[in-house]
């Protein structure tokens, strides 16, 4: 634990304030050929007054020019130095399909793919089987594996030929090579240990293959699988431990369910659509005093490559702010995980523009919500993991440092 | 190798778009009588003209107030911290003479001085002998002299009495102190080791000044040696590793090859004025994807005191600067390794100003490249050394961190 986490722990008291994190995924932009951003060209009217009597500045996710991945993006709000708590590919798939990972459980990614004699791979994604073809097979798997060689195994269901498998068990360990050639036309490469604590976990790995070989044999394409990205949960102390809160998310999709749960925040039943998340929050207003509700779909747009559906979305949300406002949050932040320019259709390194209000700011000049206006507010430019601290102070819940 | 190094290591990819670094040595300044620095009294349209294209902010050398000598100012935009990777005057003055010093060797600065009877050191310059004596001198101990104690020894004239010797052989160490009694009309200060593993390099160094002595014994003024600054050359990660490129340096002064040479880059023949760097530029651009164009007399013209020759050296580069862009560079910095404004003759502390251009920037609202212009753009003012991952970043060469 870093020394700005433990002085936060150290600092934190409980308290009746409420606060809400409001977080766009992939929020930050790039000016398109109109010279504005999808933030700057929204109508914002909401958002702009909010900004007006706010302290605004930008979030440095991870460090310059470094792209977040949604893990690191999400942990860095939540207050986790995204350089300490790392989190490995296998764990963030397994959480978007919605599976739980408790401590000492191993995830994996898995492809359907066909093997062909001689237990060559063919094709490593099974000729990209339907989300419902995979829902079957994930089916038939279920029932005739529950264990390999005394370690329990889970699957879940992915999109087209992916899925994730959960093994619990004694002595498990990540440091397994993946079960992958990796290229098509090649023989079957078996998992190897990294290092000796990962043999028993590479013996289940290929046993397992094995079996799914077994049992899929009959399959015309996903006659197989391929396990890569063998990783556990993170040891992550709390939000409730370390900052004295009780956190709620409010989140429709797994994965970021999944980092909420990872850091200990109560999973709301939060809907499916963007008005569900604010009725989520108008519900369970009085049960918690912190709330991360998170915005999908500016990212999605911008993944897209969709200037203007993402410029939408954003101008939505602003439309249901006065749902948010009216609950008369004491701390309120509206900031993304990263930047997903619709130009560049994925995740960036540009920082993230952010607002904080509350009764206790020092607002500046800034009176609209875009990156360009924002990157002059007070706060200048500081790390996306610095926020919570923030938010913390405004809500009056840290007490004074040294006598 | 710090956190943000092993980061930029472990995502760097190879990839086809085309870095340049263009130094202007000693760039930045302080206002003069007529309130403008050097470069925001020069008239550089063309500068001007990209730094409204592109992210601008001020780069910190070092640290807040620690005024940078050309080894760690290089240092840094090369993307190592100058705290981590530090670089012995004698190694530096080496590089600036020309030697080339391996890993293991040790380089000293030299002066001729006039020793007295009884080893009184009378002069500790030899009364500033000319270069061209110097060389005669060198030359002299050159052929008299090539190993010490079974050390071999090579020899590096400097300007007036200074001089460079280099010693390679086994078991040779930095931990020496100075052969040199630092006043005049004080008995010769032997050199001592400081720790235990000195002791062999102090023996050789001594026994070096007295070999010297016999040689030059018949010199009026330079008969004899002062020995300082012992160090090896660091152990520095090459850029190409670091950053999976191929990068090229292109200088005129001898130093600022020697620096470059340390990180690994290849050295092109930059033939020996302004002009010359961009023809060479041209000529091996498809040759490399990272480019380090040095401009020296920016520094020497603020060395100088010389306000309005240094004005016009800016003026120079930027009417050479279309040659430049002409190249379409997918990212184009220019910047500065540390500040010498003409009113302090001297290197200082103040920030350089940089500006960023890429297809992927976030253009500010800076419209002309200055000190105080540059100082409100996007960036505010970073660590130098962050400076080259955001170029990677903006070359498209970093992948993304975590899922």
């Amino acid at each position: 634990m870093g020394t700005r986490m433990e002085l936060l722990r150290t600092l934190a008291q409980k308290g009746s304030t409420k606060m809400v994190l409001l977080v766009m995924d992939g929020l930050g932009g790039l000016p398109s050929e109109n010279g504005q951003t999808e933030l700057e060209k929204a109508y914002t009217p909401n958002m702009d007054e909010i900004a007006a009597q706010s302290e605004c500045g930008m979030l440095e996710m991870v460090d310059i020019g470094i792209t977040p991945g949604s893990g690191p993006g999400h942990l860095g709000l939540f207050g986790y130095d995204p350089l300490e708590y790392r989190i490995g590919r296998g764990i963030l798939e397994a959480l978007g399909v919605g599976a739980e990972v408790k401590s000492g459980e191993i995830c994996a990614r898995g492809n359907f793919a066909t093997f062909g004699p001689g237990d060559m791979v063919v094709d490593r994604r099974a000729g990209r089987i339907s989300s419902e073809k995979n829902r079957m097979i994930v089916d038939r798997i279920r029932n005739e594996i529950r264990e390999v060689e005394g370690t329990s195994v889970r699957f879940y269901p992915g999109e087209e030929h992916r899925f994730v498998v959960v093994m619990s068990g004694e002595g498990l360990s990540e440091a397994v090579a993946d079960a992958d050639p990796q290229k098509e036309g090649r023989p079957m490469k078996w998992a190897l240990p990294l290092e000796t604590h990962g043999e028993k976990t590479a013996g289940v790995v290929n046993a397992l293959v094995r079996r799914v070989r077994e049992v899929l044999s009959d399959e015309p394409a996903a006659n197989g699988c391929l396990l890569r990205g063998f990783s556990g949960a993170p040891v992550i102390p709390g939000m409730a431990d370390l900052y004295n809160l009780s956190p709620a998310a409010i989140a429709t999709y797994p994965m970021y369910k999944g980092l909420a749960r990872l850091v200990g925040m109560e999973i709301l039943d939060a809907g499916r659509t963007m008005e569900d998340l604010f009725s989520t929050l108008e519900a369970h207003w009085d049960a918690h005093d912190f709330f991360f509700v998170h915005v999908k779909y500016t990212d999605s747009r911008g993944e897209d490559g969709d200037f203007k559906a993402k410029r939408e979305v954003i101008e939505k949300v602003d439309r249901l702010m006065p749902r948010l406002t009216d609950l008369h949050p004491d701390v309120l932040v509206i900031t993304g995980d990263h930047s997903t320019p619709s130009q560049m259709k994925g995740h960036s390194w540009h920082p993230v523009p952010f607002l904080l209000q509350s009764a206790w700011g020092r607002p500046d000049e800034v009176l609209a919500f875009g990156e360009r206006m924002v990157a002059r507010g007070i706060h200048g430019r500081i790390p996306a993991c610095s926020l919570m601290g923030l938010m913390l102070a405004h809500g009056l819940r840290l007490a004074k440092f040294g006598a």
